[in-house]
């Protein structure tokens, strides 16, 4: 049998190099492709796919993987190769619903999509991305059929890109959520003049945004040895093994936070998949779990850790010797204060850490009602515009700023919003974690030490790649299940003591 | 039948598309990517050759093209549809000679191979070559006795290179050429006093250099929009389609030479890749026609164009634009003579016009002694100096400048080297047919007008993509075969006005 255990680990390894192949595509695609390479890169990519797709639902791999099970019980204590044909079992009985036919035609729909959805960006109207979006959500409501769900179709799409979840647990999620944020945002808003972040919005030029930008990178622990920071216009993480993990970044010489977080942000996506073990490159245990686990890392390191007090007291002397006359003059508080600023804002990437998670909800809902057929696409923006105005008090001037602001309907994903929260949700919970673990957090930190932070990480989850499950990770690290408890508490006192309320 | 054709398309759009998204691999492995990622992306690439040598040699190809062969009789006036099976039948013929184990082989042991070389090279001992290079001399047999070959061993992989070349007709014509050129560096040699290149030795930022050679490209008509140029340690061209066309350089701050005159070259492949139809895009016949074919392209824009009087006198004044210190007060004729000295030196890409084709020789002659087992892959470097010596004068000081300086042998890449001569032979013959064609070209050049030259090789030649034969294209275009006389004329005629002969 072990023979026939390399077989399939071959197999599944040549289907990864496949999907690789196709995020390398991509990644070049996002940053060095002249434009007009669209059309050819679009069919290479939707070859890769199609070829990873057929390799891996051969009925050669459901034998090998139906043998191997039946004889796992004679190993009991295999871990590995118990979790291997745990995920590949998962991935595969996913994989074998979707016909050929309607993997090519998903990603050709979502090609087409993001060529609609730039060209309605550009002219600030959903009415151009309009026919693109409802062959999307057209073919995602096929996908979900194909899939199964055990209550509602939409289920089948939030399990998709979280497994384990259902659209009626991050329901209750998210209106336990609301109903701390939605007074919270609004107490906020009758003290906005306690914090000042015109600290922010001053010039800073690009060249140095990106030297600063590395320096803390590096500081916190992203390997530059094992991976590379370039500009694109939408900032993402990607993994091409373990020893070359890519992030991305945009940009904004009139606002500090833009470039500067989404570089911290991308790189706890990035230092996550550096940490996974290197044998298990090219299985499919070789990345992280699970969007929100993912999503946890980037913003530990992005809230809990750039945007706290001790951060600043590490790191303002450094943002000051690229900025001497932008931050000669600020304090740590000040810096502090400013980088916390509680604002409603249009568009999520932009949201502070109060006010995110109800451009969550907002997108959950109307993915829900998209695919109870409750919503039609046609009728989003104004759908969009009324929970807008409901949950943070204000109104998108135009579409670019409303429904045409993410990636997500453009790239087929939908279901996958969810995981932001759940993410920010565990992100406290890894967190405390780590502070009963590791001790003085905030003190280290200040001193500029990341590592024991980041060795409790990778000791903690980094190193088990998708060998546990998500539930296993949280019961094993903070020693309870997903609990949103800790992630309100530090949300209210932070911002409670920021805010004077 | 029109179905069944489309089918046959079909599969061979996919085959190239797995094809491209591995050149795309390799341009990131050699521009971007962290060095550490090097073994994953090894066995990414090698899944993806893997992938398009099964896909394309299945037995479903091979049946299909028999079928479409017996009735393509019936229709004579489809030159598309007929070029396009001649040239899958010349590829499906080869390809389905090699095993996927050889195929796999031949990719592990080049990927080997240079990673050998690389350290090799570090330590500037063939020695730590030696093994691998052994390997790849082995596979090279096994996969020269697998295509089979009429007269010997070589001519297999010199037809592979260059479709309908020979070992035996490229001896005839390097002998032709050594004739007249080793007599020819003797008497330069005589005379090096008259020719001053020091105005090329003094010190070029990299900036600038990369600012005037984008300049340069820009102006003979490399198009940004559909391609870009990026830093390498080795120059090259690849194309992933006519509308995203690659071109590399590297830059020597010590030597103006190096970086210019490799951007114009590379540009050559380019504009003929973006002058392909893109209809032809992701088919057989959307690519050059051969190696040789291509090398007249690079050859011709490098030395007819920017190493004659004409062109300097258009760019000197961008060049000292850049460069006010180094060329303020060069003359036109002071910068051509010295982009034209002629030295017998090491390295061959370093090489002037009047030397190249003796390091040509000398490779084409070891390759088909270590072909024939005359010779041992041990013995290279002294049957390497032995060579050096008797056709430049000169021996190596070390194995770097030797028998390690190229990357070709660490890539699995032996028979190609005739194509760098055959493409020099006939740059010229397109050249003196582009004189007739377009008159006055020297003038145009003059005045910085590419667009004729480039209009006459777009119709002459790139339009055509491999839908003719060189030796089709050769003739149509040029009106005879392949003929040594021009470049000979040309060579002889240029180099004794500079050196007074």
């Amino acid at each position: 049998m072990a023979d026939r255990f390399a077989e399939l680990v071959q197999r599944l390894e040549t289907v990864d190099d496949l999907e690789r192949a196709a995020q390398i595509l991509s990644w070049d695609q996002q940053t060095y492709m002249p434009p007009a390479g669209n059309s050819a890169r679009g069919e290479q990519m939707t070859t890769l796919v199609e070829t990873a797709h057929a390799r891996f639902t051969a009925p050669e791999v459901g034998e090998l993987l139906a043998e191997l099970e039946a004889e796992s019980a004679d190993r009991p204590d295999d871990d590995e190769r118990r979790a291997l044909l745990r995920v590949t079992r998962h991935d595969y009985d996913q994989a074998v619903r979707l016909s050929p036919g309607l993997v090519a035609e998903l990603q050709r729909a979502d090609a087409a999509a993001y060529a609609a959805w730039t060209a309605a960006r550009a002219g600030r109207s959903f009415g151009c991305f309009l026919p693109a979006f409802e062959r999307v959500v057209r073919l995602m409501r096929e996908k979900a059929d194909a899939l199964g769900f055990p209550q509602e179709r939409y289920d089948a799409l939030v399990d998709l890109a979280e497994p384990g979840m259902t659209a009626g647990r991050a329901e209750t999620l998210l209106e336990e959520l609301k109903a701390v944020l939605v007074p919270l945002v609004a107490a906020i808003g009758e003290r906005r003049g306690q914090v000042d972040r015109s600290l922010l919005l001053q010039h800073f030029p690009e060249a140095e945004q990106w030297q600063l930008g590395r320096e803390a990178v590096r500081a916190i622990g992203f390997d530059f040895r094992h991976g590379r920071l370039d500009a694109t216009i939408h900032p993402f993480e990607t993994a091409f093994s373990p020893a070359d993990v890519r992030i991305t970044t945009r940009i904004d010489e009139g606002f500090f936070n833009q470039g500067f977080f989404a570089m911290v942000h991308e790189s706890g996506h990035g230092m996550y998949e550096q940490g996974i073990p290197e044998q298990w490159s090219r299985t499919p245990l070789g990345k992280g779990i699970s969007n929100a686990v993912h999503e946890s890392q980037s913003r530990l390191w992005e809230n809990l850790v750039a945007r706290s007090q001790g951060f600043w007291n590490f790191f303002l002397p450094r943002a000051r010797h690229y900025f001497p006359q932008q931050f000669g003059d600020a304090s740590v508080e000040e810096m502090y204060r400013a980088v916390n600023f509680v604002e409603p804002s249009l568009v999520r990437v932009e949201a502070d850490e109060v006010t995110y998670n109800l451009h969550i909800a907002l997108r959950f809902e109307l993915e829900r009602a998209l695919m109870r057929g409750e919503l039609q696409p046609a009728d989003v923006p104004d759908a969009w515009a009324e929970k807008m105005q409901s949950y943070l008090g204000i109104t998108p001037p135009d579409d670019l700023s409303g429904a045409l602001q993410d990636i997500h309907w453009a790239s087929g994903l939908l279901g996958s919003f969810i995981s932001y929260t759940v993410g920010n949700v565990i992100s406290v919970q890894f967190w405390r974690a780590a502070e009963v673990a590791v001790g003085d957090l905030e003190g280290q930190i200040a001193r500029g030490e990341f590592s024991p932070l980041l060795q409790f990480l990778r000791q903690g989850l980094h190193r088990y790649g998708r060998a546990l499950s998500t539930e296993e990770i949280l019961r094993k690290t903070t020693g309870t299940g997903l609990t949103a408890e800790p992630y309100l508490g530090y949300i209210q006192a932070k911002y409670r003591e920021i805010y004077g309320l």
